[in-house]
């Protein structure tokens, strides 16, 4: 079924709870106007539905073929890239210096999210080459970025990152791809690299692939990691193509979902191509150093991954309402004359709500941290930007972790809404279900973020930022609280529930918060073994207060007029949800944080490893 | 990977668990000794390893396909469903008078759940017969059994149940088949059925479809519904096959999984055939019933299906582990001098941990309601008998809800175990996670279980069996108290915590059900909202019960023997990680049944319906 961007939900997560207006007074964004933003969010919308959304199940029928190393891709697919190129989106949040827009990342953070909705396979090449660009604007040589970054914003050229081998997945101390070093200063890099992503395709003219190879005197280890520029057409000073290169794709996987992604194997010097042997590659920065440059790429990447978990929960939620509303089966459980919309029934109702309760939930958070790292560049004052920064460093895996991983749960949850006919793959559901289920994988699994969240996010500043967090929700709640009084017989139940299960969940973070920091160096395994659980705590609770923030926000929309404009009427009911049925869930995994020693212990004597 | 059926396992829940000796010592069940059942497992095992097992992944090569009305298997299915005919394995639970073997439900279920483990795809044509034949020997006539059963359990003929048409799904008083009687007392049906589970197949010479439709002068709904038996080729009173009946397959879907097993679009009354125009069918019982009838199907059907997604559960579980013990990535966290296997992880321990210990959960679960069931029909006392009857009522809607959502959680976190591995088809745990999507949604959906649990299982009996499963849950915690006086250091932290976390899982559960009681007259909304959050309390909190029993008898061997067998303190690990992991989820859906009033306020007002 057709997408419909929620530009009006956006538009209430941007002003009302990320603060666009604060952000677009930041020094450097002083000619992006409210009007302007409204324009581009409006245009991408238009974009979003006409030209990307139909061909998010094309590729299902038609999916990409490789053949003698050259990739078609799904009929639609490099037309579709032509548009997204001329209508210049990939430069968004890019500098306008080099061609972009120079965008907050607050407002390219939507039209990713939408794009992502859209259709999701598409959108993996576009968030790949940001990733290109910004590496190669942050350790790029200047002549590198004359070469390659214009080509790349302007979508005439796509980029690739090359991290996994088959041996090296997580572990990326595992890589043995070789780069030598040859007399004019290039290199030649021998090797391959699986699970890349649009590693070759017919999309644009050149590939730009990243690729992390060691040098042959480099340390073994992480440390001897080093990061090569390897174009598939050779390009030369003034941008024209050049020599073919020795890089090629051997074949396509073939995976759950994402089909109209080519996913390839690529060959590095297998002595095809116009150079000779070996793939022809430009080192990046400094020898050695190449893991720290990729995760330059991998922290954009890992925000955009999380947006696109939010994009594939909303698209499944339109798709599971749509037929909710349609579907006529039983009657009402308090009756009725006779059948009903599926719509009307509770449990179908309890998945609708969770489905949107939790996209808003992940979206408003995601939002919350783009702005945060506008001002985390952009503000003025050194002490803002630093707790700001600190509070998105804090934010990315869980933006990645909570917002993937709630994917998969509202894209089940989508199934299961149409019931049989979700099993059916032309019914359009079981799709979200398999594309979901790479989110919490690429880009660093959901342990790998919540490792991160644990140990360099939390334990780092002794729990500083984790305990801000907590500061500002018990401000929310306090504001929470003064609500309840004001509020009537309608809404002082669920305002009063939000306020006992925020304060609650509130507390089980901390308390998981406190644990961590007390037995990280008493307990590692411990701590870790409740990572995920913190990760998800995090996020629910988190969600949990912009929800109660988002409850606020329309209880003041709904006073200020007599008219009251639904719209306000539905996004609070949605936050009262999310109170009623999913901030409980903190306390469950708050416990499993705080009795991961046992845990830990449990899985010693378990016959696991 | 090939699949091991987890023979002790099961023999440990089978005997410390469900109480296999007190079930053998019913009448009826004098021959079945101890030493049978072993050998029943012990060939089953054998069986299933090596003739089901193998079949698992071939469908998705070479699935089903339909051509002109035929449907050919994949290749190698209608070998090994002959192997399954003539191992007798039709008959287990069948009464020896029609051929079968007559064990109890407790020894027919583990056979049952290794074959639906081994291939799910394959599983439901033995599945669906079962019910056929369940039916028949309930409400068929002496004629209409004496015609089909012996061949049904002998494994010569098949049988299937047709509900669904396209407008009518779980709403089966939308259903407008007719059948219209003939002069000589047969009818003649036409219309369409649909997600007919080996509607059309080559792996026996005839099926037997149990059809629901309405005769022309039936009253509306449900209550106008008969049940028929429609014949794929016509069958004299001797068991000769005659005359193809008008019931054609029109075509099958494509599915997200179970691609082995064929669903038929099948049309009834098409005109082709030998018979002339309309199917040529036979009414089984008296008119009108039919909805009553499928029940007896159904309530059998639910069961197996709950063993299902133990089996796909158990698969899962058995294939994460042995990837995660062989795939060397990244150095222990408390420190290693190289790269370990992932299963050294803490979170991979956690995520492997949380799928066998909610694989032996839903197990015991199962096993329990299934010696309920045998006690239920063959115990001398009619008070015992009607307890237990009550018990295995209560019991299937959470065995079939619980075990297939849980299957959904088990088998997603199979694929994240595996990493980006997991998302490539030929790796194979994608599958499990395709397969495990139906379990769901067949046999009546988790709504349309917990509202059996709701309506029929705890509401008319004003609770009586719920809370004489609190009753012996009470006395399972106070047994467990007094071992963690016994307990050793090493195990006292997490008896503790097992009795910390069931004393809170039952009170939740209690007062879950405390709410529906009282809720019930006043907001029934309110109490069907929060139905499935009961149902997967039950469920959790059970599962925790059957867990804290696994612990005691665990602890009880342990201290038997010296020379300790370490499949004891496995178990007592998984029962423990089950204490500390799981239960404490009772909390938030204990929290969101209760809070389910504000939930159904929050619906009416979001916009839903």
């Amino acid at each position: 079924m057709p997408f419909t961007p929620p530009v009006r939900d956006i538009r209430f997560a941007l002003d009302e709870l990320a603060g666009l207006a604060d952000v677009l007074k930041l020094p450097g964004f002083e000619e992006i106007t409210p009007d302007l933003v409204d324009a581009i969010l409006e245009e991408n919308a238009r974009f979003v539905a006409e030209v990307v959304g139909p061909l998010n199940d094309k590729a299902e029928r038609q999916p990409p073929v490789c053949e003698n190393g050259s990739v078609t891709t799904t009929p639609g697919y490099a037309q579709a890239f032509r548009q997204y190129a001329e209508g210049g989106w990939q430069g968004l949040q890019h500098p306008q210096r080099w061609g972009g827009q120079g965008l907050p990342h607050l407002v390219a953070a939507p039209a990713g999210e939408n794009i992502q909705a859209a259709s999701l396979a598409f959108s993996l090449c576009p968030m790949l080459t940001d990733g290109v660009i910004e590496a190669l604007l942050t350790v790029g040589s200047e002549p590198q970025r004359k070469q390659f970054v214009p080509n790349l914003i302007g979508g005439k050229w796509t980029g690739t990152m090359n991290l996994t081998e088959p041996q090296a997945g997580s572990d990326l101390a595992l890589i043995s791809t070789r780069a030598v070093r040859q007399d004019d200063g290039s290199y030649r890099l021998t090797g391959q690299k699986i699970f890349i992503t649009y590693g070759e395709h017919d999309l644009a003219e050149n590939i730009i692939h990243l690729v992390l190879a060691r040098t042959p005197d480099a340390p073994a280890g992480v440390k001897g990691i080093s990061l090569f520029i390897v174009p598939k057409f050779l390009v030369d000073d003034a941008g024209n193509l050049g020599k073919r290169n020795d890089v090629w794709c051997a074949s396509l996987e073939h995976k759950l979902g994402i089909h109209g992604s080519p996913t390839a194997v690529l060959l590095y010097g297998s002595g095809k191509g116009e150079v000779g042997e070996g793939a022809v590659g430009y080192l990046v920065g400094e020898q050695n150093r190449g893991l720290e440059y990729m995760f330059i790429m991998m922290n954009a990447a890992r925000y955009s991954v999380g947006q696109q978990g939010i994009g594939v929960s909303e698209r499944a939620t339109q798709q599971a309402l749509a037929y909710a509303r349609e579907r006529i089966q039983g009657r009402a459980v308090e009756g009725s004359a006779g059948p009903v919309s599926i719509a009307h029934h509770p449990d179908v109702q309890r998945m609708l709500l969770t489905m949107r309760a939790l996209t808003d939930a992940a979206r408003a958070v995601s939002y919350v941290a783009a702005a945060a790292h506008d001002k985390g560049t952009h503000h003025t004052d050194a002490e803002v930007r630093s707790r700001n920064r600190a509070l998105y460093e804090y934010l990315v895996p869980v933006v990645k972790g909570f917002s993937t991983e709630s994917a998969v749960e509202v894209a089940s949850l989508g199934v299961q809404v149409h019931g049989g006919m979700g099993f059916i793959e032309e019914t359009g559901a079981a799709q979200h279900y398999r594309d979901a289920r790479i989110l919490p994988i690429y880009e660093g699994t959901t342990a790998i973020q919540a490792n991160d969240l644990v140990g360099r996010k939390t334990l780092r500043d002794g729990g500083a930022t984790a305990y801000a967090i907590v500061a500002a929700m018990r401000d929310t709640l306090k504001a929470v609280e003064a609500e309840v009084a004001r509020a009537d017989e309608a809404d002082r139940a669920g305002l009063r529930l939000l306020r006992d299960n925020l304060d609650q969940a509130i507390q089980a973070y901390e308390h998981a918060v406190g644990f961590i920091l007390e037995n990280a160096s008493s307990n590692v395994r411990a701590v870790f073994a409740g990572s995920v659980p913190y990760l998800m705590l995090a996020g629910t609770v988190l969600g949990g207060w912009q929800m109660a923030r988002a409850a606020l926000a329309c209880r003041r929309k709904l006073a200020a007029r007599a008219d009251a404009d639904p719209f306000y009427r539905h996004k609070l009911a949605t936050a009262l949800f999310y109170g009623a049925h999913i901030l409980p869930r903190a306390l469950a995994l708050s416990s499993a944080v705080r009795s991961s020693d046992v845990a830990d212990a449990c899985a010693a004597q378990a016959d696991i490893a």
